[in-house]
């Protein structure tokens, strides 16, 4: 069976007129002789509102009720959807988790997907039906609803593709894919044809917003092609691979930058285990989110100096609580508004020598001064000052030729 | 074990606010140690809602997805009473109806209750819980989700209460209970503490709508009480129940009139077998409403007169097919507008003799003039001028001294 899985997000099923173009969108698959399984997540507003219900009954509301709650949402979405279809002529209907089932492991509103009956939608798909199945939800082992924690319906979405060995699995969003950086920031920025899981994680975890990292990481390791396109706009979109299946003469595939960071410095610290643990702890605690961290080695062996980014609007509460705390010495503390972060990611980098050398002469070459410097396998990262962001990303988009094309087979 | 089931309406949950108010209600029944299970409807509105989506989706929506489209409403509502409870201390849950289950037979939007599993909810109930159990609907043996065709969360209740071999089944709405006529045509009606079903049957057809009349008839059929009482107000509501409960000295329970009659009279019409069907076939596959009909023993064995009411919105309508049926052979043919039909009702007419003679009388002492009478075992219908309608019904209240009060023991 060539199957291929169809998900569609909040705003790709928002109205009654979407639904009914998301439906030929599912139609054409079937023309094209696919097995079809659709996964969708509920009609964007409609979870929103039904936790602001929630909130009005209880402060604390129940989180066994609150996944009956809100599962209703998919509910609703499915039967349109199926209703749809069904009024165009095709069979299908809708299946509530507990129909087929999809049985959960974990706690409310925090579970994950343990298994999958396939025999119901098996049979289900020989009869040439189209099922559509409600996503972020399944039943534990007690027969209730439960809520998928951190994925949402792009996590069934992977399982189900998991589970049915489908061909692929493709997400229907409101963007059109991956960019090699923000089109918002960049006029010029290109949508990314081909992107490996790993790239796609370093991308989505800096702002590329599109898949929730913890299902592009299921992706991963289940080896499940996914594709990322538009509800809207008939175009191919970003298929999400493993590096093996990219002929890619890219060094560099996506170029990311954050907004409104702000730099963090204490000199002197006391070069001793748990220093940063010491400093980090209640940082955390108080719910403040420490990106970059940066120690150089101790040049005397006792002391060190640490830099770490923070969001702007965390910085008066981390100030206070670096000077409130008693067991943090430094010698100087130094803050810095108005930073941002630059990365370029690709694999390209790890069998490409002097990918540093040419990220740095680029930024050189217009002046930009770097600031603090972090680096992974296949990630460079650089702290600069906020006002030369745009010029940074210029430069390193035409520095690593990401206005080419690079081209994949679309479905 | 001490059942009561309590029955929500729609318009008493349609808020959060209403929520909590009735979560108040339910707790109150737990505290007076009953084993109290409850039966909700979805909040006001939001069906609605849903049914306003599926038109938008398909002219003609399928009927085993309208199923699971609104089903969601009752899923909702539950949720958010079972979490009302347990924000405030106690054990609740909502349970689903594939959940219990509650099995259905019969076709989509159009099912009815065929079986409960009462082990879970017994267990529950064991444990100290409140089961919130979702009205309207059950699943099929396709394991689909249905919905109860006539009766809806009405229904659902009588069927629970049935099963659980309940103590009383109340039912929680916006009106205080039922009334020995329209109170909003008579300032002076007064709340009937208790009522026979076979009363309450012919009351709501008659427009009391308090309680869809085939829920009534379950009820009666499976002898159980009923309590029709309001969420808003704490009083006592009205009692239907078995005709041999009511210590009653009333002969007369209450009195309905209808608005907006009009009355067509056929003179000399041909007196032989089908003549009737004839007529009333093409103005049912119409969808006219014809309510009384009378038809006189023909005096030379020839000719009949055939007297009936319609809305008088059907007027029209109804002349034009008349006079269109070539079929239909009659001297003469009269209309009225403005006709008001006006019934009293009472199991107690059975055992006393000379009520419709008392009846009558009073309408003449007033110079009503009675155009049509029809009777049946426990009512007795007239029809007179629109215009004497109030004059009537304050007439007849004080004759059968419906202002007199009558008791039952309330929970």
């Amino acid at each position: 069976m060539k199957i291929v899985v169809l998900k569609f997000g909040g705003t790709s099923v928002g109205t009654t007129k979407k639904i009914k173009k998301i439906a030929e969108i599912i139609a054409d698959y079937k023309k094209k002789n696919y097995k079809v399984i659709v996964i969708s997540s509920a009609m964007s507003g409609v979870t929103n509102e039904l936790i602001k219900k929630s909130c009005e009954i209880s402060d604390n509301f129940s989180d066994s009720e609150y996944d009956v709650l809100v599962s209703s949402g998919e509910q609703i979405a499915c039967s349109l959807i199926a209703g749809r279809l069904i009024h165009k002529g095709y069979k299908s209907r809708s299946w509530l988790s507990w129909q087929v089932p999809i049985t959960t492991l974990g706690e409310h509103k925090n579970s994950r997907i343990n298994q999958i009956n396939k025999n119901n939608i098996i049979k289900y798909l020989r009869k040439g039906g189209i099922p559509i199945i409600t996503g972020f939800q399944g039943v534990n082992n007690e027969n209730r609803i439960t809520t998928i924690g951190r994925g949402g319906s792009d996590a069934s979405a992977i399982m189900v593709a998991k589970f049915f060995k489908a061909d692929r699995c493709i997400i229907y969003t409101d963007v059109e894919g991956v960019y090699t950086t923000d089109p918002n920031k960049l006029k010029y920025a290109k949508k990314i044809k081909v992107i490996s899981y790993e790239e796609m994680l370093e991308m989505a975890s800096l702002g590329a917003k599109v898949m929730q990292p913890v299902s592009i990481q299921d992706a991963r390791l289940n080896r499940i092609d996914i594709e990322v396109k538009s509800s809207f706009i008939k175009k191919s979109g970003t298929l999400i691979t493993k590096r093996t299946n990219i002929i890619n003469n890219k060094i560099i595939t996506g170029i990311s930058s954050t907004q409104n960071d702000s730099k963090v410095s204490l000199i002197g610290v006391k070069d001793k285990p748990g220093v940063a643990a010491s400093i980090f702890k209640p940082l955390s605690k108080n719910s403040i989110n420490v990106d970059m961290v940066v120690q150089n080695i101790s040049a005397n062996g006792k002391e060190t100096d640490l830099t770490f980014t923070i969001k702007t609007e965390d910085l008066n509460k981390t100030k206070k609580i670096i000077q409130e705390n008693k067991n943090i010495s430094y010698r100087k503390l130094i803050f810095e508004r108005g930073v941002s972060k630059i990365s370029i990611i690709g694999v390209g980098m790890i069998t490409t020598p002097g990918v540093t050398f040419r990220m740095f002469q680029t930024l050189a070459n217009k002046k930009i001064n770097i600031q603090v410097i972090s680096t992974s396998e296949i990630k460079i990262s650089v702290l600069i000052d906020k006002k030369s962001t745009k010029k940074a990303i210029i430069a390193l988009h035409k520095e690593f030729k990401l206005d080419k094309k690079n081209e994949h087979k679309t479905f």
